[in-house]
């Protein structure tokens, strides 16, 4: 019988009506003669309230017991949605990560999968049950200690059981029919895309796109588990991501992103000398802080200013590193803007085409928007501009490319 | 080091706020030199929210998928207790039901438990941590599923725990300061007792006393753990429950209990011949309701009325074994009267003063309640009077034997 992994969201059981709506989704898998395994994330806003109440009693919450406290969110979830797919007559069992055989690392918060034992998966499976599984959520492989993901885990939680199952596919729902051109809040006319490759959602999701967390494309990518991004209140078909099939004639480019939570941070005046990049990148990655774009401009007089992107959320801990930076490498001082927006254009099809960065310039200085960094992959054109610019610019982008027309994109002007 | 058993209830973890200053008690106890287990009950009315969740999907939610629902509960309770004993500067770990080997059969919902494998609880208390457990909560031997002990199951977890690695006393934390001679809130003037012997305390919970399960109580006595019922909001010293000691001279009436919660059944002008009476029992034990009184008057003209007392809360299902039986066994008819109160005196030294039973009838005439049915076991006597009269009933016989006089019971006259 054919596996099938379905993962639902926090919004897709975020009440007792929903999970009944869910049930219903999944006996009508099974009836259409499929093993299923349903991987479900917290109720609504659970995971948020357990963090808040966790906040509320110690300012830094022990980790163990944060995430002991967190995977309390899925258990909820996962038992309603057990005890409403047997209310239908269908039998059905929910696991726990630790049941399940999630093994991960030991890092509390966000735990890497290291293992997976799907032992108890295959004995319900093979019992006849639908099994439901609660994301997010593992067991550390040398502490038997129960460990979280990190933000999105659901996510790879039903990508990592799909490839460790064998399933054909792994369904993930959402509130959103799949991925589109661009965001449809910004541009009505963005289009729903049929086939994403692993790579383009590999950037759209850099990029800022929101619909699914980067580990889990990047899992599936590396064991080749097809994903369906559908919706959860919807029936019709969202948006697979899977391997890129030869180039098709015309197929460049699959979307344009907008991502408004970075800010530009700018060390000013660098003395140009080795090792002097590797010091300061260092430093940020010793920090946490994830950062994007990186632009280091000629040098004149023997130094250089050297820019970033960087989350906005990050810029506490920023600061602390500058400031210590600047000392440590002699440079003029650092300066940071929120202000910006990062406007990224992405397609498998553009490596071949290198008209299509002049092209994507070329439509923004028509509408007179200035660009402030730059940086491309062979399957992605990003770049920072103003803020306030950011919605115009993913309209001129998107018109341009004739992302809106439907079926595939027309061939680029290599103007 | 000796180790310290704590239980804390529902109410005592109701809020962040209780959660902290359970966390300073806990944390006290660690400083005067103990190691310490402490038992926590799911938040306030958590488990009653799961439950309504639950009965809102299912009419009969699935047994085993509602005890992975309601074993969140604790989940929460204990990791947040976990995070505010950490913020102290003293170190604690949270374990599951599970994962502190709590073994039990596999009755989801009324699971006992078959035995205790605290290896990760020694291994925690021998790092220097205190153990904050989930109550309520084990593992089934035969299939390693999550079950649950029943309602008051977080006592028998702390009583079962503070057996199996020798805690010298188990302190259950609650929101009255111990056990009183009877209710408070009926007789003001009720005193509270030092201590108690577990058979007292036994005939007490039966009684309709509901400070400790029966369960519990029984637990302890069978593996002699010793347990103090206390005040979580106060310091004072509560009430000691213990193996009885010698019978010290005049020490007679422990207590007067009150129960509201029954019903009066009875099958009236049931044929008498043998095996009648079995065949009445064994169709009531079927269905699971648990009966308390039996009277059975002499027979008249072949036939005899049969009494029992049974919760309120089972009538529904008593009514249906009745109408089986009436036509299986040939009675007459059955009535059902839910007006009654049960009214009981418990004391370990009545069974040596034949007295006690008819002072206590004379008391009662005295001031013309009217007895209906009566019961007794070598250390209690239980009428069934009227509903009305039961709070006038209590006070009364609490004067008489003169519980509300400080120190111990004076001789009872055996008039």
């Amino acid at each position: 019988m054919p596996i099938i992994v379905q993962k639902y969201g926090g919004t897709s059981v975020g009440t007792v009506e929903r999970i009944q709506a869910v049930a219903d989704r999944v006996v009508r898998a099974r009836e259409d003669g499929n093993d299923v395994v349903v991987v479900v994330s917290a109720m609504g806003h659970t995971t948020d309230e357990l963090l808040a109440m966790a906040s509320e009693i110690a300012v830094a919450p022990d980790p163990r017991e944060l995430d002991m406290l967190l995977t309390a969110g899925e258990r909820i979830a996962m038992s309603l949605l057990g005890i409403a797919i047997n209310a239908r007559g269908c039998r059905a069992a929910s696991y726990t990560g630790s049941q399940a055989g999630i093994m991960t690392d030991t890092q509390h918060g966000s735990a890497r999968i290291v293992e997976i034992r799907p032992k108890r998966i295959f004995e319900a499976l093979e019992g006849g049950s639908v099994v439901v599984l609660a994301g997010f959520q593992g067991l550390s492989l040398s502490q038997y200690e129960i460990t979280t993901l990190g933000r999105g885990g659901s996510d790879l939680t039903a990508v990592a059981m799909a490839s460790a199952i064998g399933a054909g596919v792994c369904e993930i729902y959402t509130d959103v029919t799949g991925v589109y051109t661009t965001d449809p809040r910004i541009e009505p006319r963005a289009r729903k895309l049929d086939v994403v490759s692993y790579d383009e959602m590999l950037e759209l999701a850099a990029a800022g796109a929101n619909v699914l967390q980067s580990r889990s494309v990047e899992y599936a990518r590396r064991t080749g588990v097809r994903l369906h991004v559908r919706s959860s209140f919807e029936d019709e078909v969202g948006t697979w991501i899977q391997e890129a099939e030869e180039p098709m004639e015309g197929v460049l480019i699959s979307g344009v992103a907008l991502d408004t939570d970075e800010a530009k941070v700018t060390l000013e005046r660098v003395p140009d000398r080795p090792g002097v990049a590797a010091t300061v990148f260092k430093a940020i990655a010793d920090d946490a802080i994830s950062i994007d774009m990186i632009v280091q401009n000629v040098s004149h007089a023997g130094a250089t200013d050297l820019s970033f992107t960087a989350p906005r959320a990050d810029l506490p801990r920023v600061h602390g590193v500058m400031e210590r930076l600047v000392k440590e490498i002699g440079a003029d001082s650092y300066t940071i803007d929120d202000d910006i927006a990062k406007l990224s254009l992405v397609g498998a099809g553009m490596k071949n085409h290198p008209g299509v960065a002049a092209d994507m310039f070329d439509s923004l200085a028509g509408e007179g928007i200035n660009i402030e960094m730059i940086s491309t992959s062979p399957i992605r054109i990003s770049c920072v501009i103003r803020a306030a610019d950011g919605e115009r610019a993913v309209r001129v982008v998107h018109g341009r490319f004739s992302l809106d027309e439907s079926g595939s994109s027309p061939e680029i002007p290599t103007g």
